[in-house]
């Protein structure tokens, strides 16, 4: 059932059984893409004894992150869109195309997903799991603006391959095109605020470490640029129609 | 509308709800790619203090740009046709498949993304943009030719998997194809003369940085490459059929 | 004839010409992917003379390996179904995808693909093809847990694009995901315990260096996620439908 | 019309305009492959001052060779069917699927294409195009094996992806397949011979820098193996149905 507008939804469809299958596979796919992405930061991490950044660590990350959403986004399409991150569900939310009570669900489920790998992760590696934070020299401001200009890019992304009617082949761009923009921006991003997108990828290595100086940015950040790109590319690109963000079967 | 041989087009087509559009879809295409791009040389720089070029930042540079090329032109493909290029814009004309009007939008808009990428990544990063020039020992003349023969290839690569109405699965193709052939050739070109391709690219960090030394080339050499791409597909592989690039909805 | 259940099949399908065709098949992907794989760990050693892991090493496994399963998935999947390990073939057995002799075929055959792989290394280089071990800190648990849940992402992202029947576009994004996933993963767990995943892979370097310790982890942990995401995957998200593991030209 | 058994061809069909064509879009694919590949090796040694080779050198050689074989593959589909390789035109030829006379015209285009951007890359580097060689310390009967077992994997992928009748969705698969095993090969080969597989791009840096030195090597090698592979594929996989390898719009 198409739903263009903002809207509550049924306290029922919470305990649907259709809901509960999206948020296990929203769960699942997170899990993925955090053990694979965080991951690549300890291992790098461990082969450099904590070195400083460099290159080869941002190419890593870029990689591990591209590779791994590029899978988080293609396995979840079939049962619930392959959101895998609180941006684009509430990205989705905002043009219409997911009702309050099932994205609440969705982010739920991308959060426990975080936490669960970053506990794996510490168990597997018996060592921290780093929390994402600022370079030094880098302000609060320019990391704000850094994550909404790159989360933009992203939901803008979700949108024009995943949720654009007009689309024709829409199942491997949509998924490769999400995988692709965020391990492009990690490239840039990834030396000044760690490049998330994505408060889920945040929120789980912040709760195993503890660490919560300037989290606030990886939420409000996504959920600025997330917001406004569903919102512009809903109101200029899509208008009227009457289609809606894939949630189900529509990749 | 096909439009086979150079056309000027309407005024009024300048302003046509779906030029306008289409002029916004270059604009964000080309800011998303530029920010990805450019900023990943900021990182680059920022990693090693401004040290020399490496393999490593080659790397870097390729998978961001060929990264964030695919999703851009991905995501401009049911609009605008995803130019984000002037080149290509410029090869589409000489082709017969874009009027002279829509073209000059188009490259507006481009410029302006570019413009709009370099000043956010200057905010964000506090860092200069580095605009694109020779590397040393690098001449004007073999610089041209590299910048020529690298976007024979790009826009014949438009060309082939975009144009030509043979193609079969064109959706995803065409936009790998066109982000994988400006990773390559950055491989190559990027430790010479930066490999630009494409004039939007190069226009933004210029106008930032204010640099303008062998600016030209950027310009001169992108759009005879791109130029000869456009008119020996069309006259010898396309000739007499009744095609055009998209420029909307034709992925 | 699809088998649902988990199912012994008719010993005279082990010799069946179609049953031989698979088993080739098998064994040259695996023969492929295992060469490329094993042989990018050999080419480090080489070019770094032994030298210690690092971020470089890494990567560079991560892309033979992503990229060498891709061709190994895909030139397989006409003809086997392109299982290339023996922990996809058990989580098939498991989700009753294929039978126990058709699996025992397929098992046996990627572990002669390997070994000949191996012993081609081991001419072609003359020196140690690398058997897959623990990095120094690293506990049995650990390791154990490493390859389950990485495994588990693995064969999940098998079923999920390669066997749920709601899938549209199947060719290109299953072997896509599955390359991806493991290079991917390899980002994460390859500094810890070499990231298997897939016995195959860990059984040729052994016979060829004969090379025991804590081999059973790459057996144990894999068949445990595999066997997971079959169990899970099917009862959870399939049920009863009647669709299989694509085992010949399913793709 | 297909012809399935090994033909020479009318004396005509050399000069036939379809067959001119599909030997520029073969001197074209072939250009634009060796121009990205062969120039990363330069650019490896300028950043490196002709340093020696390190796992650095060989990622960047794997992804322009994958990127730039993936392009050459896919813009070459409609017109020539996209070998850019002699191995793989004498594999074609072996399976029945060229006649001689097409196949010696694909391979002089290709061999041509090859030297002119050597040509190209030797003014606008000013620097030396190196030629394939093998590393201190590896043998010739090795590296001949590495060859064989190489070019076949590459030409067993270009059988199964490109040729298979039962392939469904062929027109992505075939030229990232072909693209990544070369990639995937590189990471392990490129440390010891070069990992050519493809006599084209050996020969061209071979004229250019007039250095002959177990050339033989690069062409034997490919021939033997990708003639196996083209055998092996057609009598076992394919044997009696009637399809051919794509020599034009069969993508």
């Amino acid at each position: 059932m198409p739903i263009r507008n903002i809207a509550i939804g049924r306290p029922e469809e919470a305990t649907h059984p259709d809901t509960l299958k999206a948020a296990l596979s929203e769960f699942i796919s997170t899990l993925i893409f955090v053990f694979a992405g965080s991951g690549s930061s300890i291992a790098y991490n461990k082969l450099t004894n904590d070195g400083p950044a460099s290159p080869a660590g941002l190419i890593s990350a870029a990689i591990a992150h591209a590779f791994a959403l590029f899978v988080a986004v293609s396995v979840g399409a079939n049962i619930s869109g392959g959101h895998v991150n609180p941006a684009v569900t509430f990205g989705a939310f905002v043009g219409g195309n997911i009702t309050l009570l099932r994205g609440v669900v969705y982010i739920i489920a991308q959060l426990l997903g975080s936490i669960v790998a970053s506990l794996l992760l510490l168990f597997v590696t018996g060592l921290s799991v780093p929390a994402f934070g600022l370079s030094a020299g880098v302000g609060v401001g320019p990391a704000l603006v850094f994550e909404i200009v790159m989360t933009f890019g992203l939901v803008y992304t979700v949108y024009a391959t995943a949720v654009d009617p007009k689309k024709g082949n829409l199942g491997i761009i949509a998924p490769l095109a999400i995988g692709f923009i965020v391990g492009a921006n990690i490239l840039a991003g990834g030396a000044f605020d760690g490049a998330s997108m994505n408060p889920a990828v945040s929120f789980g290595p912040a709760i195993v470490s503890w660490t919560w100086t300037n989290h606030w940015i990886y939420w409000v950040g996504p959920l600025i640029g997330g917001g406004l790109a569903g919102l512009i590319y809903e109101v200029i690109f899509i208008s009227h129609t009457h289609e809606q963000l894939p949630t189900a079967a529509d990749y």
